[in-house]
């Protein structure tokens, strides 16, 4: 009755958190859930975009992307202009989880980028890139801190995601590939440390569920978060 | 306590279904919601995108679009190479959920594309098209197997939507724009006629929602869509 | 003898000019020629292109599109960043002969923005969109007066066009897309109100003309044209 | 009472033609007008675009450009995925003025390309395009046949074209730079051998004119189409 | 007289060659040169590209692509449909020093993409490109003759690369990011095992340089490319 | 033993070089090298790109285009938002060659631009197009000083540029078409008048050369440039 990792229905993937893997971003850090590996960096830009000037507080936009290699078949890159509606999607999901935590008033008039780029696929990949870019968030606050450039943290949460599927009628936490492309239904659950939701968003890729099946899925959901949130504080007491 | 437009908090707003509003296509819906105007049409197309001719199995793609003067101040149209994010966004919820009541064995290898044009929009543009275009479609899929093209009706359930949010603290059903710009929350449901889930977006605009208010919304989602369908039976039924 | 559709050669399609289609645009005008059908709206934008700036005089820009289900096999929109050849010659022409009613200095430091989306086409819809364009230009107009934003109208005549063309010999007025598509010679003739050419284009798609048969073009084009201005006339007076 | 450059209001600027000016293309023109100086040729590819194939008859496609330095101000090259409106329209025209003149069914299953670069412009580079361009087809006809692929010639006449105008409210033909940037209504006439129109395109740049006007410039424009007839004949004959 | 970084002018950074750094490719390599960082993919696909494809030969491509992150100010990614002229040389590079050292009638008909994607930069991140590119390939082909899908090797010699510059008028090797910026000339050399010149690439960025210089700079490269070939050869041998 | 065109091994191509060619640029050269012909402009802006405006220093940018019809199969134009990378690279290296004898202090806050349109293509149209550009900037230097707006000239030195390769095992100076297409090395190299290379490009199309060939190369390389100095020199004398 194993699933196909032999883990168990509400079991997550091994989580790696590796803080500074490179040099040059306030935040970067290398997130692996099981097989998925992102690489999430927080940079900062003096200044706002045009839009957003006049109000003076901060902004926070985020980028998502996959190396053509880091699925099975070599995936084209987004280069002819248009940038394809799952990516679109992804990233505005990102954006939307960190801002939700932001304060942007004492984040002053600077905008930080956020970058998620996939390493290796294996399924929750847009799950894994806002818990991990959370993490780099932190260190960019951090930075802006220690440099004195802000007196007190924009971060009035913490936030983390992970999915939530239906596989052949049960309901099972923390899809890798395999499950997630024959998952009947797929939740994604954004939450902050608060247990608040940012994001729900569940999508029956084959048929459709019910109310009982929501409800089975989100305590599933909840439980993960619990456990991913404890990951990020541990890499960020380190 | 009234709302912005004197309804009650679970109250639509006034509905209309018009069909055959023109000649061309297979389907042609203008849907009215308060005041957001869309036009949903359904054509057909023999053939199969590339991917998906092997199958034999039909496809369905959805495009949306407002028209530049649908809203208060001119908008860009999407010209320059790029489709905005959340026209992907809208875009792709629409194929998904008129794809999850058709059994594409029995459409055959023909393509339906739905377009719905925004005339004028007024808050909840996506959920008012998913609503009308589901009318364009059964009026396509009629035309179809009056040609004697299909035996059997690919339509597998109905399926409409609705939006829901949380303003002030308050639950309110079906916002239009003053509401959906102002709201703390946002969630689009989309059901079928049997009672199930096709998609359920939550967002937190601002700031977070917890577990109870997620209930109450649901709840009042529910209740719309009972409605919407009803106005979907007796449109059809003229 | 008769044509296609029952007309005589010299007879315009059934003109229906709806005002207030919708609510946002300063001007909203639904123009029916037949079955061919134009949302024809103007909106208002303070502000003029940087390249105007320094005149201190008014501008205006016009936009074509047809929606995608408006003509008989569905037409791609124009999302690739190339607009195509007819769609921008098209959307030059209706700009041209809009501006060659207005004087720019009356206007002031502002730009109309005219957009015409076709919502069904069959035939006529280049022209058909100029003469509820300008319709729509009056209302916007009519609300700059009635806020005090401009004292004087910029109009300085009114502007209506029709096809013409010949068909197996035989000249013929407001051709319907049958007859266009196998039309020998096409004529679009955009006239002022004081029987003034703005614009005459003629085009052989197939074979070529004579002078003599042009002269019986434009002389059938000017009929039809005076009929345009007075339902033009009688829209504005509701 | 003398013109910009001392013409007579009906008087030609001079022209010359010189064929084969570079080796690759079948035609290969240039052709200068005054100081415009445009390059033409015309370039034979086996095989047919996609929706031309079953027809089994032949194509010929223009294209337009002018060289960044053509002009006082250098001017951006159309490299930003969009051409701009002024290209589109004038390589349309080309073509179509072109087309017309060809019985396709003779040319056999083979696409013509006609590209006209502008050297230098001063005026008329659209219409001293055509003009040019019909001297390059005639020699890649003749390659043609030369080489046995065709029997019989495809041209069923020939065609040039002239610009006229009315500046200070005189009618002036062919017209320079100077001229052309001041002229209150432009003409550009396509004319066949056999004195049949192929297109005429009248446009009011400034104002309006009157039936008279028309007229006048039309007329106008037949005597210099007569003379650069004679050109044309000329340089083939060489 | 030391270096920025200590080095001795003819001195390395340390290298770090990591095989199988992800799971999905057929080669997999993380190479380190000083604090530069290329993840270096090599993915098999069968086909051919259609102009490649009567020959029946294979075909390596490569696509070479810095995260946004990877340098000190966040560098925009290449989505608006041009990608930028640095980019498309560096690939075409690398391509060309990979398909010197390729026997493509071996490799039968199928194609490899190379992809270098830069997680961090500190200069010498093309020539970097290639020497990881050059292990993944092997990595590659060792896959293609373990599945027996080719018989013989269809590498016929390795390859590497490295940059050598003059900097305040000494000639030194593998240039750092703060060395390549001040470098009066840069030079990047590609040389198979055979110590035979694929490329040679030498730029005047400030200035000019003689030929004695550059005598010097190939000596210096040289060595390097000596020592780079060691690194290689230990890698592949773990 | 000749060479395809009975030229001795090194020996240039016939070169002419004729000055004025066109007028509104500041500096217009056609150049032909054998059938090889390439205009040059150099125009003047005032002004600097956004990037180089604090400088105060001047700017030169070169863009680099073949007509389509300039080579034997018809070449599509850069239309489509993305440039070729072969165009990218050699409009880059046009730029850096010019750039290297400029001192931009001199040229004050302007910008020049070279542009190289290939009127006809017979191999060697990179470094032709940098022999004739050189001459157009002179002449654009000179108008700068005639009308008094630079004091003294920027230009530091002169520059020009030759192809030579390896065909058949020889080292052939200034290589024609089909040279170079079937070369097994290709070797661009740009000096000054001073005897001071600019930049070394080396590439073996097929195969692999050795330090011997490259000294051999590089010695044909400038005989030819010497020669090629005093073609330039004596066209800017009349």
């Amino acid at each position: 009755m194993a699933r196909f990792d032999g883990r168990k229905p509400s079991e997550l993937r091994p989580i790696k958190i590796k803080r500074n893997f490179t040099k040059s971003p306030a935040g970067s850090v290398m997130i692996e859930c099981g097989n998925t590996q992102v690489l999430c960096t927080a940079s900062i830009e003096e200044g706002l975009p045009p839009w957003r000037e006049k109000s003076g507080k901060g902004w926070l936009t985020a980028e998502y992307e996959m190396l053509p290699a880091s699925t099975g078949d070599r995936r084209k890159r987004n280069r002819g202009g248009k940038v394809d509606g799952r990516t679109t999607e992804i990233q505005r999901l990102i954006g939307r989880s960190l801002r939700a935590i932001m304060d942007f008033d004492k984040l002053g008039p600077r905008s930080i980028w956020i970058d998620c780029d996939v390493i290796q696929a294996d399924g929750g990949t847009r799950t894994t890139s806002i818990t991990g870019a959370y993490v780099a968030l932190v260190d960019a606050v951090r930075l802006l801190q220690k440099k004195k450039l802000i007196t007190r943290s924009p971060l009035v949460d913490s936030v983390a995601a992970v999915s939530v599927g239906i596989c052949d009628g049960k309901v099972l936490l923390d899809l890798c590939y395999e499950e997630d492309s024959t998952a009947e239904v797929d939740f994604n659950v954004v939450m902050t440390g608060k247990n608040r939701f940012v994001e729900v968003q569940g999508t029956a890729e084959a048929g459709t569920f019910d109310a009982d099946q929501m409800d089975a899925m989100l305590k599933s959901a909840r439980t993960g978060l619990g456990r991913l949130r404890r990951m990020q504080k541990q890499a960020l007491a380190r």
